[in-house]
């Protein structure tokens, strides 16, 4: 379907005059309304202080551009302030009856509509700017590079010693021990590659010492893994990221420990342990059961109600959170592992307290900080904008994608010597497959998700194709869709995110096969330098215009196989339109209603066609392909 | 629309095992779904335990009457235990795609869904069943009867005696000072015209004394207002009630007390009173401010952080919410003002702690208690289950009903001599009237507002008409459409409410011109007799088909003019039509599909007609109306 032209408002700087006001502070908030829409009596905002609706009467301010702008004043009264928009039409134009609409985050509705899509205004600090304003790149150390101390390094006595080149093992034990030795100091030497492509954070798999490859079942929380290079190799690598103006961020695991922790050893050795609060024990012996992790018992499961735990891990400049925020170390932020579940058991939830003190503590020692959460499903109940300034969350992008841009031809893969999976992976959905998906489906789903939550920790969530928990895109994607999702990736409001070897092309049946050693020395083959200019291309189209970063958006078009959109600010707009139609040959729509002037379209990145004809604005492409424009900005009427 | 004949689950005995389960219990969950529907893979059921989801297998267990039954046993692991149902299509029917369908509490989706809207199974006590299976009439005691005595007592000195036929003055002051000595004893009096009505739960607004005739800026949480009759007229009407099968609950403002209430006295007098702790002042001197609701300094906050008020008022045995509980007085339940603003206020919100502590009492001290919530607009955010059995709440029911069935022609009604008001009172919204809606329209406003909250919770939501602080339906309503609306108050899932006087056809332009003194003199006027017939007729028809208090629901059909659903167990279902043209003439609908055999429908009520044509089934009605049928239960197949 085009998307009629309909009054629009967004949390974008467009419609709000602040990403972060202050409790009683008074917000100025703008509603565009297209002259071709029914004459409105009033339009009236509508807040919920304290779950009581309040009204604010807004004003016409003039029209520019075919749309008349309206404007209220609001009183900011809770943490987070909800608000949507009434819109009462004139009734002499629709005989007795009384229209009246209302917009909310998913759009445009004549009944009334739950709280849960309000737009919304937060007062606890923002994510710094330079988190919207970057591409991040994700690195699994043992995978990435190693450097020339590594191959001196004893192998730990858990670990399966790999060749760089050997494949991956996805089977269990080798697929957790298999050890190919890349370091921190291997990650600093790769610098260039990654300031290269244009990536403005780097996050970092755990880095603590543990016993597997992947890290996440810490033996410590304040050591460095020796075998990654020590709390030297991870000042060097910072230090020398910042020097080049990037940032790095951490990945912390606060739902569990390793059962080599020395907490746990503490706690599972003497039931009088202070540590023993720190874990759910179920008996007063010490062999007692304990919670852990999905029945991992590897992995024992914190509870938060516990001070101790509260004190040493999380809360004050000596936790475990603010240390590696502070000197030496001046890691940026957290990734926080399993978020979803940190501090869920059974009928407690604790996750509110703790994802707040976290993001506390880091306030303190280090405000210019980020702290993203991983909640792979629907994290929207989470995304309140308390604490966490982003997730990595899949339903808002990356699986939706994946859905309309998959081959419907599964390729079996080999798991092991005797066993072939003949479906592909889907984020552990036992769906037997992907789910088929059209791109409008796409489109809803983008909406569905970030409906609920804050603007502004929309532009945190993390556009990735892939992460080293899910096989590859393009092991799936079908022919020639790479660079519709990469262009999708960077313009869509999100924090775009790349999974170190993305840009190498490489292919990965599930999240263990995707874990690739990088292939440096394939840098040079042509379709790996296709590959990483197609990154650098995007990501460099997304640093010189801010539009992107910071600018609202508004849907124009979605049908089976396409979707058209636009980024807007004063002073520019960008016009986005990618295609993936299953059969050969052209695709194009023809929009009639929404541009703004296309006279001076001016294409900034990808084949499709930009046509303005006597029926509207066609945009076409020939197979798989994406267009994107540069149109004017918008002229907001000064009142 | 006519509904297609779709995969379907509520959370009714016919899909649930239990309503009640405990944590850890095994649930068995049933869908069934049409032979007419594309072959299925596989049925799965997901569930998010602790926010991480987890996958129960469904086996098909059967089929019977045109469906194929499938059963999945779930574990339960939260207190609110949310869940839906992914159905794998057979993709040999679709080429290589592979379609995956989710159904969820708002129906049946394409795409991914939030976990909003999943089903939901509660692990907290229930509501008692007697609330499911009543009818509730509202009281405003000033207004309802008087008792011989009453004439007898002094009148309150802030009060301004009123003859029982004055009209009521909706101007300040005398909206809250008109005194027409309702009492107790006069309800009491008139018990047998409830008992003959087939009310079960009397709801009376404040007993307490008060500086108003409202009776909500209570002086005293402890006593009964003497100008009512005192304690002993309330153990007298809760003991006769009880005689006569009746349950009565009460109304209590927890948000506020009057500036009356010794508890605010002794603060605002001493800053060192324990009761200063009660409320919100903001210096420590006697004259300081302190909050109060919406500004109205009559109405002081109350300050849910404070262990004191907690004790004296909501925790414990001897708390206010106990003491009205136990003997002498028996009462059976609380309806909580202000429920949704109750401990909230700018950065906190112990609306929560607030709600359990209060139903944990009562849970202590009587299980068989009730406990009801206003929240006049979107509750679902605190409709979890976890202490409300329901709310008085109006988006799921009244005020889409209203927008349906409410006459285009504004009456204009006088506020007091020389002010005039030219648009319709619609819940303070200011949309300058009643906002237009079609039956399509209050059919998607009841899914979407029961969509985010557990089934049980729904049955316990309020379906009034109107109630003490809204308009009269009746003064709004299009011609001939009360019964239409009375007939789906008492057959959609929820708990129907009268407020008293709808019973005599009552009018009133806003919340305070509603409440008239009761005609009593007028009982035997034939209007007044048809209206009191027309409940009594549909309340008894309630009574006799315990599946219009627990059974299922299933829309069949919705347009702009009517509705039609189909309330099943495994006894019995009734299919109610209802008919509400704008034109005059008759309208009917064809039901294709999705109705058990028709042949054996038996009318229960009302004048539509049912027909079975070579098309179909059709149900025809000549200007507003409604017709119920009996048809036969749900046969589901034994596994």
């Amino acid at each position: 379907m085009t998307y009629s032209l309909l009054p629009h408002h967004d949390g974008s700087s467009l419609y709000v005059s602040t990403q972060c006001p202050a409790l009683g502070e008074t917000v100025t908030l703008r509603l565009r309304v297209p002259n071709s829409y029914p004459r409105l009596r009033s339009v009236i905002v509508r807040s919920n202080p304290d779950h009581e609706p309040h009204w604010d009467t807004a004003q016409a301010i003039g029209s520019a551009a075919g749309w008349e702008w309206w404007e209220a004043e609001i009183t900011v009264a809770n943490p987070r302030h909800g608000y949507r928009w009434m819109l009462v039409h004139d009734a002499a134009e629709s005989g007795e009856k009384l229209p009246v609409k209302w917009v909310n985050q998913a759009g445009l509705h004549t009944g009334e509509v739950l709280d849960a899509a309000d737009f919304s205004l937060v007062t606890q600090a923002a994510a710094p700017p330079w988190l919207t304003e970057s591409v991040m790149y994700q690195i699994f150390p043992d995978r990435f590079a190693k450097s020339a101390s590594s191959s001196s390094r004893t192998v730990p006595d858990w670990a399966q010693p790999a060749q760089w080149e050997d494949a991956v093992d996805p089977v269990m034990p080798a697929r957790v021990r298999q050890f190919y030795g890349g370091d921190l100091d291997g990650i600093t030497a790769r610098l260039e590659h990654l300031q290269s492509l244009g990536v403005g954070i780097i996050y970092l798999t755990p880095f603590f010492p543990a016993a597997s490859n992947h890290r996440y079942d810490a033996a410590s929380f304040t050591t460095v893994d020796p075998h990654l290079g020590g709390e030297a190799a991870l000042i060097r690598l910072i230090s020398a990221a910042h020097e080049r103006g990037m940032r790095v961020i951490g990945d912390l695991t606060v739902n569990h420990s390793g059962d080599g922790h020395e907490w746990f050893q503490r706690a599972a050795q003497d039931p009088a342990a202070p540590e023993r609060s720190f874990y759910y024990f179920s008996g007063q012996c010490a062999e007692a059961d304990y919670e852990s992790w999905l029945g991992t018992p590897s992995l024992p499961k914190f509870n938060w109600d516990s001070r101790g735990l509260r004190e040493a891990f999380i809360e004050g400049p000596n936790s475990v959170v603010a240390m590696w925020l502070r000197p030496p170390f001046n890691l940026d932020g957290w990734r926080i592992d399993v978020a979803n579940m940190t501090g869920r058991l059974r009928e407690v939830d604790l996750n509110k307290e703790v994802r707040t003190i976290m993001r506390s503590t880091m306030e303190h020692v280090k405000p210019d900080s980020v702290l993203l959460a991983e909640s792979t499903n629907d994290a929207t109940s989470d995304l309140t904008g308390d604490a966490w300034h982003g997730a990595m969350t899949y339903p808002s992008f990356t699986r939706p994608l994946w859905r309309w841009l998959s081959s419907p031809q599964h390729r079996p893969y080999r798991l092991a010597q005797d066993e072939e999976e003949t479906v592909p992976w889907f984020f552990g959905q036992p769906a037997g497959g992907i789910p088929t998906g059209t791109a409008q489906e796409f489109a809803d789903a983008v909406d569905r998700f970030n409906a609920p939550i804050p603007w502004r920790v929309r532009l945190g969530n993390m556009h990735a194709l892939d992460t080293h928990d899910t096989a590859r895109f393009a092991q799936n994607a079908a022919p020639g869709t790479v660079p519709v999702a990469v262009a999708l990736q960077m313009t869509l409001p999100g924090l775009p995110t790349l999974f170190a070897g993305d840009e190498f092309g490489l292919l990965g049946a599930d999240g263990e096969l995707s874990r690739t050693p990088l292939p440096w020395n394939r840098l040079e083959e042509p379709e790996v330098r296709q590959r990483v200019q197609l990154y650098r291309g995007l990501i460099t189209l997304r640093q010189q215009h801010r539009v992107l970063q910071h600018g609202g958006m508004r849907w124009l078009h979605a049908d089976e196989h396409s979707v058209a959109f636009l980024r807007e600010s004063r002073e520019e707009s960008l016009l986005v339109f990618a295609s993936a139609p299953t059969a050969a040959g052209d695709h194009s729509v023809v929009l009639t209603e929404g541009l703004p002037e296309t006279d001076c379209a001016a294409p900034l990145w990808g084949t499709a066609a930009l046509l303005t004809t006597s029926q509207g604005v066609q945009l076409r492409a020939h197979g798989p392909a994406c267009g994107i424009w540069r149109l004017p900005g918008v002229t907001v009427p000064a009142q």
